[in-house]
């Protein structure tokens, strides 16, 4: 059964890509992250559903891509599960500060911070989308507690916080590396069975 | 030599305190928080300088009243001065999370980060302050580097967030205890010389 409502639109049509990632930033918004279904954002590009998947592995990678993020579960975990688990720390900690270095890969992720904290809905769909697609998702395949993989992304958050948005010196400019031998331990302990 | 523009006012008048306030909050908008003066608060409230010390024993405890933030190093420092050195960690998790348990106590320092992520200005002002009254100011009594009492800050500042903004659970709704216990070590190992 096809819900496409423009059948004579051509599969792979150039601009497709980019109408269902608007469509699902329409989606997402409007329903929150766990309310939306790759179904409702195929309806409401007017695409088939096979065609979302085709272009997307899953809900999460329309929502990451949709709001341009740099880094899902599918990126992580197969660094962190390749890791010996005593490195677990350190590497999630340089993944991430490498990735956020990047200002264009860093600017999203700062806006969806700024938005949860001045917007209800927008703080509703974070919510949903750190619990149930990336934090949640992290922690149960390293059989981690919940609420310590909790603590693991205040940690950085208020990390990549002071160091990109509020530029706190001296931890603004620190070597990358120096930050990853810093709170490397930290992590690693929340991470620790 | 007195600064004072209205000379006819009563020193300690019932709205004086309040008009200095004002001013400061004022002055610190337009200057920031390093460039802004008790003279130059008093000025603006026209008021003579001795009186803005009469009320606030010093420019940070000026800016903790006028944007109605909780905790000053004030009120942290000798609470950690006082405490053994192993305590220190839990002991400052357990302040911040007990001042911040309070909606009413809470929403200012919400609103001072919201704004930091919001405006340049704020974020200047918020940047200042923190680091010249608040974090090196507890960093040099404990004599701590600066780059380790801004990784707590970091810690801190994401467990409110996730705590009270974000609403992530289980983190939300755990015992402040159980918070202590997860975090405190965090904090022990980043005050640890």
């Amino acid at each position: 059964m096809s819900t496409a409502r423009r059948p004579g639109r051509r599969p792979g049509a150039a601009d497709t890509r980019g109408e269902i990632l608007t469509a699902a930033r329409k989606v997402f918004s409007e329903k929150g992250y766990d309310k939306a279904t790759m179904r409702g954002i195929a309806r409401e590009a007017g695409v088939d559903p096979a065609l979302v998947h085709h272009y997307f592995a899953n809900k999460e990678g329309v929502f990451a891509e949709a709001l341009q993020l740099p880094v899902t579960p599918d990126v992580i975990l197969p660094e962190l599960l390749g890791a010996p688990r005593h490195e677990l720390g350190e590497r999630l900690v340089r993944l991430l500060l490498t990735v956020t270095s990047d200002p264009q890969a860093r600017e999203p992720v700062i806006a969806l911070m700024r938005s949860a904290m001045t917007n209800d809905q927008a703080r509703e769909t974070l919510r949903e989308f750190m619990s149930s697609a990336m934090l949640f998702r992290v922690a149960d395949a390293l059989e981690v507690p919940h609420i310590r993989i909790e603590a693991a992304f205040a940690q950085m958050f208020g990390i990549i916080m002071a160091r990109y948005v509020l530029r706190l010196e001296p931890i603004a400019s620190a070597d990358l590396e120096e930050i990853v031998e810093l709170v490397g331990p930290t992590l690693q302990r929340y991470l620790d069975p």
